[in-house]
């Protein structure tokens, strides 16, 4: 059997101090754990952003993998710290919806655990930061087979995020930007599979901006051209092929995109 | 033995969601495959800076490591995905020349083969997304034992870089800065080892500044001095003592560099 | 047992191709050894952050982790490079300093030993490039169970970084800000216990801001608001609550920052 996997994504930046001293925690407690950084350029305290980025990537990791997340601005007061099982994946998270959008593919209730048991923390616990202080210790002494029922009491409820759905009227399709990615393409929280809800092929509206059709990649078209295709995470995307969409069109997430029928 | 090494070089930029779903996917396929992160800072779609930077880089790793890299302008298009191996070294790699620079210090033929076995990749291959659902599987699958041979066909032509070469005139080597590296360094196309071709020891010219001698390290000038060196790849360098010598300078990656004979 | 691991903490960016190589030189000597970043983003050649970092990290790992930290400024002079063991750690360094914040906890005198047996370094060495060249190597060496005493003579004296002390003047403490954290939290140089060294309760002044209480956690203020409170790390910090310090206050390293008794 492979060592266990224990993955880390946090807002505390590349080469952050904060980074590694958690790695070390998690070392210290089963030297033996992986650890995967997924991204430490979350936005700070932007617990959106983290909701939408999550199952862009949790879902390709084996299953029973652990993924600690440190999106947490609310460190050190009331909220809960919560242990969850979902889509077969185990998370440690701070208590305020930044893993809620995994629920959405997911049939069953998850099993969630409130971290109540300081035996499994470090024995001094930071008021500003507990991804080091709980969080960590608790992932590692997972992945050496603690039954997650030690933690701390099972939880019915939780923090959800609730994100801006995109909405169907008559013959449009109107949603908005979600999330930038590194080179500038705008995410949309419209699902590509709902373009055939239109009754005839889409055109878009993006930022003041007309794009005529869709496409199934960027070098379909020529480059610095703006086009509309479908996601690798399966949702409508507008970029500018070798360019960068955000810069070009000035949009941000936020900013208002439209699916038409073609007339 | 130990557990196989797959290194990552793409231009997703750092904390991207598209590299941590392509450890997701390895991870999935070949839970003990150990992933080293090498650069994910390639510029977008620069498959020349990639050509550069692999030659610094892949040689030094242990024999038959797997390397992916993904910086892939033609994603999606009709350009091929190959397997080869070069320098006892395995590359996944678009076929865009990136890897090309690898062969000038091989004197045998590199194998070469064209991706092909859909049964190596993902289920669904998003048009725009190729590192995740064909080069990290086929990186995991080959972790695991499999012989190369079943990705596909063999392939006897590729796309190949064809980078500046330095020339020698009379006295004096004409060559052209090639790469910026993190402290402003100039990397340029000139061999160290060609400075002995000069009749006399070498001056420079760069950027319409000239440098009087060659220097062995950076700490031999005074802090904020200009110095030419041969660099740690073993080319012409052109750096200033604890300083920046690209935003000094005002020169950029394409600028003339000269090695002229002292008169 | 678990494989040896060994962390990289350097100042050459994110991405940079000297990272990669270094990666490579580790797993060529020891394909076991696992590799975890802790940063490449101490600002170029600043031995003064690399020293004030190390503290925050290294005592968090497990003992006799190795740690390979190349910040290097008087890389090819004739500067040593050193073996240390501290805290139970074990540090591969340039004798610079960038370690000796380490010897505060520590009641023992470190082992320290020349690196000088050039069998254990690569078999050509760059003038530019002793991370690569010097440092790696012999981690991996160690890390494959060499007795650090074959890697040269123990040294007796060493460079000492000597960073400002906060003071106490009657009913002040006067210290400086040493760090900016990725947040803009301000780090200072004044313990969070000494606090109690004032005979009130403390009221705080920084960059001609007043703050008129401490804090326990961001949490207890309004967004926005500054607060003072005694950072993960143990010292006195002062803060913006979801929000950057650094950047609202224009503050920055070296500033003055004074605890006063109320009055």
């Amino acid at each position: 059997m492979s060592d266990p996997i224990i993955t880390l994504t946090t807002d505390f930046g590349d080469g952050s101090s904060y980074v590694a001293a958690m790695k070390g925690v998690v070392l210290s407690i089963n030297p033996a754990a992986r650890i995967v950084d997924l991204s430490h350029r979350i936005p700070p305290q932007d617990t959106r952003y983290a909701a939408y980025f999550l199952p862009t990537v949790i879902p390709y990791f084996p299953p029973a993998s652990l993924h600690v997340v440190v999106v947490d601005p609310g460190v050190g007061t009331e909220r809960a710290l919560l242990y969850v099982e979902v889509e077969g994946q185990r998370l440690l998270v701070p208590d305020n919806g930044c893993w809620t959008e995994l629920l959405r593919a997911e049939p069953r209730s998850p099993l969630v655990i409130r971290l109540a048991e300081k035996r499994f923390w470090r024995d001094r616990v930071s008021a500003t930061f507990h991804g080091r202080d709980i969080l960590a210790p608790a992932a590692a002494h997972l992945s050496l087979g603690l039954d997650p029922r030690n933690l701390g009491p099972t939880a019915t409820e939780w923090a959800r995020f609730q994100g801006p759905k995109a909405t169907l009227h008559q013959d449009s399709l109107n949603g908005e930007v979600v999330l930038v990615d590194p080179f500038g393409n705008l995410i949309t929280n419209i699902p590509g599979e709902s373009l055939s809800l239109l009754k005839k092929p889409a055109r878009f509206k993006v930022g003041g901006h007309n794009l005529e059709r869709l496409v199934r990649t960027y070098g379909e078209a020529e480059p610095g051209s703006l086009v509309a295709l479908v996601s690798s995470s399966g949702m409508l995307e507008i970029a500018v092929n070798q360019g960068n969409a955000a810069e070009q069109l000035r949009v941000e997430v936020g900013s208002p995109v439209t699916a038409i029928s073609a007339p």
